[in-house]
């Protein structure tokens, strides 16, 4: 039997809900096809942080270090700024663990409708591959003359390319496996000295794949195809901020934001990835029972098919399809009046 | 009779073809309220820059200076590189003339129905407010060490105090003339030293504007948002990369980037202010006479009620909405199969 060590970290908010349900589908997913999931859980989160002064211990990466997986709720709190929370947990693993890719699949899944008119199921499946540890965010920068007229900020956006190559060429692998179609986002015209860089990777990574179809197209262009023409996008990869607008994007366009997944994967295996959904802590519903829990629950099968148990994973992905095309359990955001548990439990169920 | 004095710079491919049209509704409409365009037309372009190696002369801005208004083509040409051709026209025409506001109103059209699902033309009328003069775009940065494995590029977002002020303050004074709701875009939570001094700045004029109900959303959930629910959305303020994807995306939504106008305008009147369609310049359908004239016919209008035609600027906006309403004249994008003359000149009879 395969037993997998993994850090549950519900984090704050919705993240506590959710995450509690995904760890009961998955235990019994390992049931049924032969592993156990060992979970180590930490309390690390805006809560913590207001007691501590930290998201996390000092040695909290070293703490993560010997897992298998991370299974992260979300974070924040009001009361706790974003850049807080964020830069003290989330960036920091991502970072850490070198988990340079952000996996974010979407599809309209059954039971639930696009908000664009006329679209079917099948039309509206894709992935975002966001870069996920350099680019925009970054702690470079500072403010100059607080208070003062002159005043200003500066933030500095720095792409590698050891970075943009990664991301790139893992897109391209990924198009192999899938439609053979990839789509980078820029913004070459308006951002002089990064983009064009990007731009100049993707082309020289695209001549090595003549087998997969490339294009590239400026962000404001993108995210407006998305909308107008989202059956022609595949794979499409971005930087962290380009990357993190358009998965967004896709979600509202699929499902919503309550059904997103997410993997912040070190491809190589070297470090833990972690999963996540691509929701945020919701604390005006945390702890009424009402979240939505699929995105957790998806984000765990994404866990699971990292771990390399591919048949428990798709066990996972049919039992949530079932539950909601059926119809007869959904969370409010669903249209039903099921509960978190409920919700949870019928996947559950369904395996 | 008032004169004014117009710049043209049709630019690049329909360009061309839009700006024509809008010239001759808007000289119909001086003739009507009782004023006259005296137009002066520049060439500049890729075109040019593939002759002289320059898209402008060196003495470009001082040419423009004296003008009352400049009107706007396209600009983009295959062969040139992006990065050229904007900056070497639009953006530093934009920066020298202080046009600090992209002035960019949506609105779903008659005869045009929205890529969403069951949205009426009444929730979906939106107005993005773009800074237009610093942050994301910059020529500050750079390459280091070009072609070496550690090689990396830098790219400085800069925000100042004064751009930051004056573009959310120009958002508070419109949402007054408006629904008194305005949405500020930001991404403090991942981008920590511009993002959170664009926050402060906008929560001390929204202290100041007690009367506009004012909030922020980060720039990944209000692109959700603007197809989940862009009904609760009104007056939305953004720095110049996010104000650039938002309205495209807000575009999309609503009539299609074929109808969406835009102003760079300097509120004070100091310089010249100039308007242009948010298309580009589709080099793939230039000269076939089949663009969509729709955004630079409303962009025109937007210059007339920035010069105070403000009759006249309604009476083009009428007679854009009847044409469409009648859905007799229409170009391909509209679903018709009218020329970009026939459309104009349906426009100019409707005056
Ligand atoms: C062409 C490009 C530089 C420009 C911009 O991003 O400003 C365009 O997208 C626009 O919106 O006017
Ligand atoms: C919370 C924020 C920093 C984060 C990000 O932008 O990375 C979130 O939006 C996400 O997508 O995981």
């Amino acid at each position: 039997m395969n037993d997998y060590r993994i850090a549950s970290i519900p984090g704050d908010g919705i993240g506590v809900d959710v995450t509690a349900e995904a760890r009961q589908v998955l235990d019994r997913a390992g049931e049924l096809h032969g592993f156990r999931l060992q979970w180590t859980e930490f309390d690390w989160s805006c809560e913590r942080y207001a007691k501590t002064g930290r998201m996390m211990p000092e040695d909290g990466i070293e703490q993560l270090r010997p897992f298998d997986g991370i299974l992260l709720g979300a974070v924040g709190f009001p009361g706790v700024p974003d850049h807080v929370s964020l830069w003290g947990l989330l960036i920091p693993i991502r970072r850490a663990f070198a988990q340079y890719v952000n996996l974010r699949p979407v599809r309209l899944l059954p039971g639930t409708t696009s908000v664009l008119a006329g679209r079917e199921a099948d039309e509206l499946e894709m992935v975002i591959v966001r870069e996920n540890t350099e680019g925009e965010y970054s702690q470079i920068g500072g403010r100059h003359n607080p208070g003062q007229p002159g005043e200003f900020v500066v933030q500095e956006s720095i792409f590698t390319r050891v970075g943009v190559s990664r991301i790139i060429r893992f897109a391209f692998e990924l198009a192999r496996t899938r439609s053979g179609r990839v789509c980078s986002a820029t913004k070459s015209n308006g951002i002089i000295h990064t983009m064009p860089f990007w731009d100049e990777i993707f082309a020289e990574i695209a001549a090595e794949y003549p087998d997969v179809h490339s294009e590239q197209t400026h962000i404001d262009a993108l995210a407006a195809r998305m909308v107008q023409h989202p059956d022609r996008l595949d794979v499409v990869v971005g930087s962290n901020l380009f990357g993190d607008i358009l998965s967004d994007l896709a979600a509202a366009v699929t499902g919503g934001l309550g059904m997103a997944p997410s993997g912040n994967v070190n491809p190589e295996g070297e470090f833990p990835s972690m999963f996540e959904a691509v929701h945020g802590s919701a604390p005006d519903i945390a702890g009424q029972g009402i979240a939505n829990p699929v995105a957790q629950i998806l984000a765990g099968a994404m866990m699971l098919e990292h771990l390399g148990e591919k048949k428990a994973a798709a066990a996972v992905n049919t039992a949530v399809e079932q539950v909601l095309a059926a119809g007869e359990v959904a969370t409010p955001d669903l249209g039903g009046k099921s509960t978190t548990t409920e919700l949870g439990a019928a996947v559950t169920a369904a395996l």
